[in-house]
């Protein structure tokens, strides 16, 4: 079954490298996620990661995110991410277009 | 450093659950990532896998993205991935607006 879905919405897409620094990294992560939901506007999160770390969160708006980017915990995430866990990021803002998906049955 | 790019590009974010059956999988994974470098407009991939595997592919135009999703090698990897490797997948063409990066100095 492929399912097609064309109403606009965004991705935020966050790759990453950490560094040997990891202490509290994964409570932070699941800290944000925490935070992201409860952000009225948030849809969903996709996360992976080996090498390198991909994290995609979707949103109805540009307002929804900007709320979750400046979250006082989340400002002080970031500041922790910059100084101790992170050694790359890459953060895209990506409007949506088009999706379509596929279930076995 | 937090360097910015405003140049607009688009990006296909694949989201999969594979089934038990991954026979031939990576093999197909890996060419299917030859054949998109091949793509005028191609500009890079990201990819990891847990549970979930996300692959993040990066191009300046949608007719690239288009010449990549008809090429016959992946119109038949499309095939076989519905047949066999794929329980789940989501396919979203998204137009990414703004970009930053941080690089640890």
């Amino acid at each position: 079954m492929t399912e097609e879905n064309n109403d606009p919405y965004y991705a935020v897409i966050f790759t990453s490298i950490i560094s040997e620094e990891t202490e509290g990294y994964a409570e932070m992560a699941d800290k944000m996620v925490e935070i992201a939901r409860e952000v009225d506007g948030f849809m969903g999160i996709d996360s992976a990661r080996e090498e390198q770390g991909i994290t995609i969160s979707y949103w109805k708006n540009m307002e929804a995110i900007s709320k979750w980017k400046n979250d006082s915990q989340h400002l002080m995430a970031q500041k922790l991410g910059k100084e101790k866990w992170y050694k790359h990021y890459s953060v895209r803002i990506a409007k949506v277009l088009k999706e379509y998906e596929f279930n076995k049955m």
